[in-house]
């Protein structure tokens, strides 16, 4: 019987990446061997980075044409060969993708405890938590009476680094697109002030939102946005690069092209990481975000769009912009 | 008596700095008064950043036209008007200048220890040394079996980071120009390899010479060598910034156009710094520094250029490639 839908890359972007990139499958539900699990897909991550991965290598292998499109996801359990993950437990698949069910060893799926609402293991408590998390605090050391700016602060991960920075005693900027998203930055989550960098002048308009500078640049979009703010950095600054998402829906990524001396004179430090680089550091991090849930002092947007079939405009509207907090396809 | 030379930078250089840009004038010997002393001028340091001080303001006022034109250097005590600081003292003046005398208030200048020869207060154990032993160490966290790339690798500070880098036990590769300067780094100094960047296929070449990847690039010249080198970081890596000599001798400095989407997918820190930035740890880099010379393992090649008169062409030549490790000039 094929009642499994999947949805494949059939071609490799050319340019920006378009609905008729993906094409979505029938086939039949997969059967797991010994030590595997049948997975009932809940929660698809839909990530700037996924379009990253058609660029080539990555800290995963590419996607390639006519690949099922790969997805971190959130499942549950529906089938077990393998008596340590019984059916029912609720999952986190790194390795996921984009189908209503798939088969996984279980060594590669890792339980999880269960969350109200469950998405919070895709969103504040799952990658983008810990990505707000560990950038901002292990990469970017910020402290106390700094001035932070993060860009695409609309984002998953933007609106968390900007809310922590805010629990950590800094001024909080955030570079955003749209009047609309900036005055939802400052008056819904508390920012400091958000430069839209549609506007036009985003080096000015960061000058004027940071007068003494900044501290810490928490980067998501690379090309021009870094190179501006990366001239107004004080003393010592820290540019933590987690992401360059201005480079991503393209066949020719490019970069800032700045002075390196800059980085001398100022003895400023960047820095790239991914969130799968703390494992030491995972249970604190899941510890202080869930207190700050709790106490109200973290809040996460999520945008949650339903039905599988809609991933691949998920994503694209993603890559346009058009999502507040942190996207996520709803498949059952 | 107007007995003290001095040379002004007569006007900020149009593009290339050129001899014309100099002026020698002669001027009455200074004076000190209570709480200064005259220092006669020894060494006077020629190094790439005094190129950079023209282009604007940097860890220090940028140089304007008129300006004796300052630098660090090492000198004796003429004549004292504060006794913690007696005549015949050596110092080190980090705000000296281009002149046979010059007055400063003692609380600028720094008593140093007789070395010998003397002039490796200005190499070895003075400016370039800490900064090859802080940049290495400290910024690069150079670690035994990692492979190090160095640019401007038969400069005062290139010719002393691989050295070390040997003493630490990794593969050592030079940047240099020209096949004679490259000869010289692997017979003489014990480099592993070397490569031309004036050969034509620096990316190509690295790549042969650096068959695992890169772990740590010590970068002295920023441009185009810093980007080709960027794509062949290893997971981690980490690139020192300390000089960017390809920028400096314009007036429209640029950079290398670089995804920073790479620094992200490896895991990438860079990081500026200068030397005068540890001071905890001056210490203990003197007595390293001490050690290896004195158990022959660090040789300091010192290209001495004899006459003030000569500095301005020390410095143009020096910005041409034309020294072998630390140039200085000797004015007494």
């Amino acid at each position: 019987m094929a009642n499994n839908r999947k949805i494949i890359l059939k071609s490799l972007p050319q340019g920006a990446l378009q609905k008729d990139d993906f094409e979505c499958v029938a086939s039949p539900l997969p059967s797991p061997a010994q030590g595997e699990v049948l997975i009932k897909t809940l929660y698809l991550s839909i990530d700037a980075a996924n379009r990253s991965w058609m660029q080539g290598e990555t800290y995963r292998a590419a996607v390639k044409a006519g690949d099922v499109m790969p997805s971190f996801l959130l499942g549950r359990v529906a089938q077990s060969n393998d008596a340590s993950v019984p059916a029912g437990a609720l999952v986190e698949v790194t390795d996921g993708e984009w189908a209503d069910y798939l088969v996984r060893p279980t060594e590669m799926i890792e339980i999880v405890r269960e969350t109200n609402p469950p998405s919070h293991r895709l969103s504040v408590l799952g990658v983008a938590g810990k990505t707000a998390y560990f950038g901002l605090l292990h990469v970017g050391e910020l402290k106390e009476g700094e001035t932070l700016v993060v860009s695409a602060a609309a984002g998953s991960v933007g609106t968390l680094v900007g809310q922590i920075g805010k629990i950590k005693g800094c001024r909080v900027v955030g570079v955003a697109g749209g009047a609309n998203k900036c005055k939802w930055l400052v008056e819904e989550l508390g920012f400091d002030a958000a430069v839209d960098y549609k506007a036009g002048n985003v080096y000015k308009d960061l000058k004027r939102a940071c007068p003494d500078g900044i501290d810490v640049y928490f980067d998501n979009v690379g090309g021009e946005i870094l190179q501006k703010t990366l001239f107004q950095m004080n003393l010592k600054g820290r540019i933590v690069c987690c992401g360059a998402i201005s480079q991503y829906d393209t066949n020719t990524p490019s970069g800032p092209s700045f002075p390196s001396g800059l980085l001398v004179v100022k003895r400023i430090r960047m820095e790239g990481f991914i969130a799968l680089d703390y494992p030491e550091h995972e249970e604190q991090a899941e510890k202080d975000l869930s207190q700050w849930v709790s106490q109200g002092l973290l809040v996460m947007p999520e945008d949650i769009v339903d039905g599988l079939e809609k991933a691949p405009d998920a994503l694209i509207g993603l890559l346009n912009g058009d999502n507040r907090g942190k996207r996520m396809v709803r498949v059952s």
